[in-house]
Formats: C-alpha cells, sequence, structure tokens
C-alpha cells in the first residue's frame, strides 16, 4: 500500500463507529469512543489514538470490555460522585461521569468524582476540553497497569499514570496539561517495539534493573518516572487518588489491555471540576485568563526558541489542520483497519490505495 | 560561638512566638506561625524553616505584613470559599482557611478554597499533614514570586510554585507529597548564596540564560523546572490555580519578601479538601491504604537502596526525632536569633555558647 494516501477524518469515523457498533457498541457510545481516539491521533498523540483501535476491539469481542455497560453513579455527599464503570470504555464511562459531574458543579460549585471498574480511556486532554467547554476548571488523575516503580524500586508498580488540569479561556484553545508521570508514555514505547525502533536512553531500565534502550527490554522491564523521586511521588499520587481511594484496582491489581489476561483491567480515575467564575466574576476571570496567556507569550526566549507556546496549544493545532486535511495512516496499522473491514464485513475503499 | 549547642524545642519555641507576640501578631498567631516554622526546620527543610523566621519579623516590623488581619471568608457556592487573607501570615491565613473548610467538607464531601491576599506560607505538608490529621485526602498549590520560566522562556514568571497531596493513614506518619515544582527550591539557593557555596548544574540559569553554578548569579537569573516542559507545566498549573483563579497575584504581580520591595506579596494558594471515606467505607479506605503502603515498601528494590520509603516518611521520622532531642542551629543563623532578642529585649540564654 501506498505511504501517503490521505483519508478524509469523517470517512474514518464513519468506519469506527461503525465497527464498534457491529461489535456491540451501542450507537451513542461507538459515537463517543470513536471520536476519543481520534481526537488524540488528530493531536498527533499516536500512543494513544488509532493505535489502541483495533485493541479495544479485541478486547470487546473477547468479552473482557463490556460494550453496554450498566455505569452506576451515585452522590456519596452532595460534591461527591461514586461512579462504577461495570467495565465499560473507560471514555464511555467517563462522558456519563462527567454528564452528572456538571450538574453537580452547577448547583455547588465543586465536583469530585470517583470512577472504578473502568477501562483505558484514551487522553486526558479529551475530558478536560469537555469541562473547558462548560466554563469548568478541572483536575484529571488516572492508573493504569503496572509500568513504573517506586523511587528506590525496580519493579513495576504504578501506571505511567497521567496527570492533567484544564483551565478554559474566552479565546481557545483552553490550557490543557496532559502528562504521563513517566518520561515515556508507554504507548510510544509499544508503537516503538512494533516497528523495531530503539527509544532514547532514560526511559526504561531492563528487567534487571539496568538502562536500556531496546524498546522491548523496556516493555518486559520497567519505565522511568520524570524528575526521579519527585516523579516517582507523583506516579504514586495518581495511583492512590486514581485506585486506592475510589476503590478501582491499584498497583497489580490493575490488568494491562495488551496482556492475555481475562481479567477486567479495574482501571480507576479521579476528577475534581469547578466553576471558572468561582472566586471571580465571569468577565475578571476571562479578562485574567488573557493577560496570563498574553504575558507568558510574551517573555524574553531562551536560545532556539522562536515562540513560547501554551500547553496544549500546538495538539490543539495540529488536531485543526488534520481535521480540515485528512489523514495519513501508519501503513501496518492501514492494514490492520483494512483486515477489520474484512472481518466484519464492512464495505469501504478508504483503505485501499 | 559553639557550632553544636542542642536548643531543646520548647525553648525555641517560646522564644520565636515572644518575638512574634512583641511584633504585634496575636498570641494564637504566633503559635501558629511558630508551629509552622520549627515543623519544617524540624522535617530538614531548612530553606522553609528557622531561616525565614528573621524575615517574616522584618516584613512585620516595617508593616509589609499585617500582624492582625482580617481574614474574610465567605462561600461562593455551597462547596467553595472564596478567602481573603488581607495580607497576613502565610500559615495565619491558611489556618483560618483550613478550619472553615473541614467544616464545609464534613457536609458537602468536598471543599474547594482560593486564597488571595497571603504571604508566604511555609511547607504545604504543614496543611496536607493537618487535614489529613481530620481524616481529609488534601490536593494544595500555592504560587509564589517569579523565579522560573514557561518551557522556551529564559525570564522569571511562575514561582517555585508547590504542588501537594496529603493521603491520611491510619497508621501514621501519613502519605505527604510536597514538592517545588523547580529543581530546587528557592530557599536553598538563597542559604547556599548566603554562605557562598556553589549550586548543581541543573538547578538555574544566569540572567544571560546560561547554566550557572553560582547561587547569586542563579537568583539574579532564573531557576530551571523539573522534568523540562513537563516541570514548566506543572508550575504554570500552580500559578493558574493559585493566582490567576483566586484573585491573587501572579506572574510579576507576587512581590518577594526578600526585595526591598514595600508592596504587599499577594501570594495565591488553592485547597481541595475530601473525605477519605468519600467512595469507601472507612475501614475499607484504611485496609486498602495499609495495603498499598506494605505493597510499595515490599517491592524489588534497585541497587543501591536498602529500603523504599513512602513520601515524606523520612521528613516525619526526622520531626520525631529533633523534637526529642533538640535542635542545633547553623551559628549565622544562632547569631541572627540572639540578636533579635537584644532587640525586642527578651531575656533568654538559649543562643548563649
Amino acid at each position: 500500500m501506498g505511504n501517503s494516501k490521505v483519508i478524509p477524518i469523517g470517512d474514518l469515523e464513519v468506519f469506527m463507529r461503525r465497527a464498534f457498533s457491529l461489535s456491540g457498541v451501542p450507537e451513542l457510545n461507538a459515537q463517543t469512543v470513536t471520536d476519543n481516539l481520534l481526537k488524540a491521533e488528530m493531536k498527533g498523540i499516536g500512543s494513544h489514538g488509532l493505535s489502541r483501535f483495533p485493541v479495544y476491539l479485541q478486547r470487546i469481542q473477547k468479552g473482557l470490555v463490556n460494550p453496554k455497560p450498566q455505569i452506576s453513579i451515585t452522590k456519596a455527599f452532595p460534591g461527591v460522585l461514586t461512579v462504577d464503570g461495570d467495565n465499560g470504555l473507560g471514555s464511555v464511562v467517563m462522558l456519563e461521569a462527567l454528564k452528572e459531574g456538571f450538574a453537580v458543579t452547577e448547583e455547588i460549585g465543586v465536583c469530585a468524582f470517583g470512577v472504578k471498574h473502568s477501562n483505558h480511556f484514551g487522553i486526558s486532554t479529551y475530558y478536560c476540553e469537555q469541562a473547558a467547554e462548560k466554563g469548568l476548571v478541572s483536575i484529571l488523575l488516572s492508573n493504569g497497569p503496572p509500568a513504573t516503580p517506586p523511587f528506590g524500586g525496580k519493579e513495576p508498580y504504578f501506571g505511567t499514570n497521567p496527570i492533567a488540569f484544564g483551565m478554559p479561556r474566552k479565546n481557545k484553545p483552553h490550557i490543557i496539561v496532559d502528562m504521563a508521570t513517566s518520561v515515556a508514555a508507554r504507548g510510544k514505547i509499544i508503537r516503538a517495539a512494533q516497528k523495531s525502533e530503539t527509544i532514547p536512553e532514560g526511559w526504561a531500565l531492563n528487567q534487571e534493573g539496568y538502562p536500556t534502550t531496546d524498546a522491548k527490554a523496556a516493555l518486559a522491564g520497567v519505565l522511568l518516572p520524570i524528575a526521579g523521586p519527585k516523579g516517582a511521588a507523583l506516579s504514586l499520587v495518581a495511583e492512590f487518588f486514581s485506585g486506592v481511594f475510589t476503590g478501582a484496582g491499584y498497583g497489580k491489581g490493575v490488568a494491562w489491555q495488551y496482556s492475555g489476561s481475562e481479567e477486567p483491567a479495574n482501571v480507576g480515575h479521579f476528577m475534581v471540576l469547578l466553576k471558572a467564575d468561582s472566586f471571580l466574576s465571569e468577565s475578571e476571570y476571562e479578562e485574567r485568563t488573557e493577560t496570563f496567556v498574553s504575558e507568558i507569550r510574551n517573555l524574553s526566549r531562551a536560545p532556539g526558541f522562536e515562540t513560547i507556546n501554551l500547553p496544549g496549544e500546538r495538539e490543539w493545532e495540529r488536531e485543526q489542520a488534520i481535521f480540515a486535511q485528512g489523514m495519513v495512516i501508519d501503513p501496518d496499522l492501514r492494514g490492520q483497519f483494512a483486515e477489520i473491514a474484512v472481518k466484519l464485513n464492512i464495505e469501504t475503499e478508504i483503505f485501499n490505495d
């Protein structure tokens, strides 16, 4: 197959929704999970984008992820929601939780929710953006299967545990901070392993605890957290809040979606939502936020930098561009998509040359 | 003066309280700020401990910090408190806010508060520990005077902005994560500059944007955030939540307590409190947290490590030991304390040889 065929986003979306739908995911939920994966890919976060599509489908088809979860949301306290995802797709569970969270925040000014029995939820940015669209500031933590050690350990225990923050702006893009607490997202190492590429030093240790640049050895060993003990502490925080605190799996109690594991992943998420105008009038909030952004942009630059970008800005710009222009899919992945079309008997020509 | 005189903590406490009291700080508040500085020092965080005592006093005596603030706390929403510190000492303002925050959390399950018109508040750990003692999980962010650049900048804009998290345990110590988002706390560089010591490479750039190990050049230049763009983004997050969002100063709008500035510092803080048993019963929470701690301790260790410590644990152990044994104060600092005693006419022999 050619390497540079451009596929319109709309065509890709229709195909992916259909594939989820044919695998038993209700139409609205198929739309959610498709949108979530596509946005990640368009933003340039390939590790959480289309490469997850075949895995998600497989887990659903094998009955390891529940395509029609009975998500239960109960109010533990006036400002706190307890969410049981019933082993549904992470993005589907999160959107349900967010919807209730928005209503609570409207009344209480703040809402904290904890999610258990969930699965991989893609990029945290997706949820912080949705909250920002509603005028809400947000904090979001999630865990994942064991990948990094605590400081002083050499055994995987914490996930690559993202921590994320959403800060709405009147003028887009919203400010979105979304980072793995490991040096690299595991998805990046998975892709390097798939392509037999090496990874930079500092990303991982092998099983014996020595530094490695071999992606497969890294997957068998342990990923390194950012910034030594500080990053390890942040991983611990995300594991605690999203796993221990919420009632979800934590540490080795979180299963890996790529393994042969027949156990539900029991991933946990924790989110805080706050009205952006909690402490100030809406106009004051907006004005201060725009001043903040423009002050940052206009600071004197370090050698080698032409601009100072706000977190999430370049990803958002890329998303707008790809949405308009369409997307080139990696040939291997395109092959996998074409196979899925054949298996599910979906007539499409978008993966042909 | 001798270098190793051990001063009992009780004696030091009496002296410091008296000094604050004689400078116009009401007795209960003098107790708070003394306790805050002493705990930092006992925990081994000297940058936020006794070295701040002369500076705090000076700012009060010059009228730059209000010794008798009229702290205003209003309920913006059922779960949100807006706090105006009236330029009081950070620790005094925070304890007032915490007290109200505890009451709100009891009812609502969660409380978020934003503080403006505050000052340096010492170690974040102090507040997360108090929340943990009440059985509350916490998130705390604060800003400070410009110290670090955004990613791509070479000009100070964000403070060394701590981010902190408190996770209560049935068995002490509570798990407390408390970190500057800069590689080093500015206090460490201040102390190095005072002693004409060098600082490690990677901590700071000089005014021209080049790496430096000269502590004074670092103070004139810019401190580096942890982990490149990720740390810079975390600094931005703390600046946003504690400054922009709350209505406090942000960026260059936060004044430095060491400068000749006659402006109030207008430091901001932001905190979220949550009931530890928000999502689970108290006994389930306790059991899971103890399992989490013991699993982490028992993971296989990296070469060179004899134990795996939980964040905040060694600081807490040090605090218990120093509290029992007393403290040796750096001779320079001891001289400053002795001078303060003379100036304020406090009769004490604890600083003599």
